[in-house]
């Protein structure tokens, strides 16, 4: 953790929070070798960030002094980011990279080469989505937890929710054998689609196309989809 | 595997190679579900590659054409990598990820801030390290397996070794809170320092700066090695 994040509920009052997890708490004691007095980084979810002293730390709690947080979170990546729901595994390691990396609004879309059974993954559970989320904001030092919505229907997802989410943002569509090369360095609204291994199929394909989305490509290589996408968004912005 | 890669062994005569290792045989049946008679993407280790036909799957052994392997690989990155030994896992993983973005030079560097357990990991083993960049390769369709360094000592690195790897090409540190950015699309030779976490420590990055390397930064997030290091790539070329 570079960042301890403080949830609402962390929260005593202005001054004070209150961790009660065993999870943070082993964190504390065994990879920060935290000791009362010191100042750490503290962040409270979706809110300031800054130094803070442990107060106390015992076995059952951690107590924060808050009263000096007023930095605000790093700037975050201008993309919302449709992801063709990846293996359960792999799954889990993509949100950490793409909080870390600051995306904070995340589509998970059915596409035809998604296997059926990863959408009965316990890792799409809500507490384990979040777990996630949350690992990647205490890598990177950030408090903003992103969005993540589920598209169980790719037909659906193109007719219904595309044409919004396209509406003021740079549609891409990230596909081995598309003619324009990945663009950098953007600083504009971007929506960023990204298939699943083996890619979309072409009758998805020309459906994106369709609806507007730019076909872009990251070259010859084939990479995994966690390699793919922490490439794209380094590329992109 | 979307490529298989042939090595030496493999090869019976210019037209034939029989591959008998269980784990590209258990590959070939149940993720690729290959048949005979499929032609199939074909790669010759640090040689040509292209399509060539399955012409028989028995549960011990698998015959290909390597008739028609016409093609040259992808082009490599033009980068020499020199990364401080992460922990077993995550170097596992590094390995493929770079490998897949065309990385051919790789040296594993101890710093102050690797644990001396990592340098006991069996992940260190040559036959350990071929198989993650194998797997690097069959992903990303290339053929060229990377060469890979132990430098145990950093003084010695900087002293002995860096003068020759930054000689004709564009040394760069990556190192959070260095005063440039990571520079877009080069395509120049260039030789590339990754800290482990925790970074390099403040001696270190003096010896480099010293040494003629620049210092360049991410932003101010701070990444996982496997996450920087992919996103510097796709960054920086």
């Amino acid at each position: 953790m570079n960042l301890i994040l403080l949830s609402p509920a962390d929260i005593e009052t202005d001054r004070l929070a209150r961790v009660t997890d065993p999870r943070r708490l082993a964190h504390l004691r065994t990879v920060n070798r935290a000791r009362a007095g010191e100042r750490m980084t503290l962040g409270i979810e979706d809110g300031r960030m800054g130094q803070g002293e442990l107060l106390t730390l015992a076995d059952d709690e951690a107590l924060f002094d808050i009263a000096d947080l007023d930095q605000p979170p790093p700037p975050a990546l201008p993309v919302h980011l449709v992801l063709a729901l990846p293996r359960p595994r792999m799954l889990a390691r993509t949100l950490e990279h793409v909080t870390a990396l600051g995306v904070k609004q995340i589509t998970l879309l059915h596409t035809r080469r998604v296997e059926k059974s990863y959408w009965q993954s316990p890792e799409l559970t809500a507490e384990k989505i979040r777990h996630h989320l949350v690992l990647g904001l205490e890598q990177a030092r950030d408090t903003r937890l992103p969005s993540v919505t589920l598209a169980k229907g790719f037909r659906p997802f193109v007719e219904d929710h595309l044409p919004g989410l396209a509406e003021g943002r740079r549609a891409l569509m990230a596909h081995p054998g598309m003619p324009n090369a990945c663009p950098r360095g953007l600083d504009t609204p971007t929506l960023l689609l990204v298939g699943p291994e083996g890619g979309f199929i072409p009758w998805e394909v020309e459906r994106l196309l369709a609806a507007g989305c730019e076909g872009i490509h990251l070259g010859p290589r084939i990479l995994r989809v966690e390699t793919a996408v922490t490439a794209l968004l380094a590329r992109l912005f």
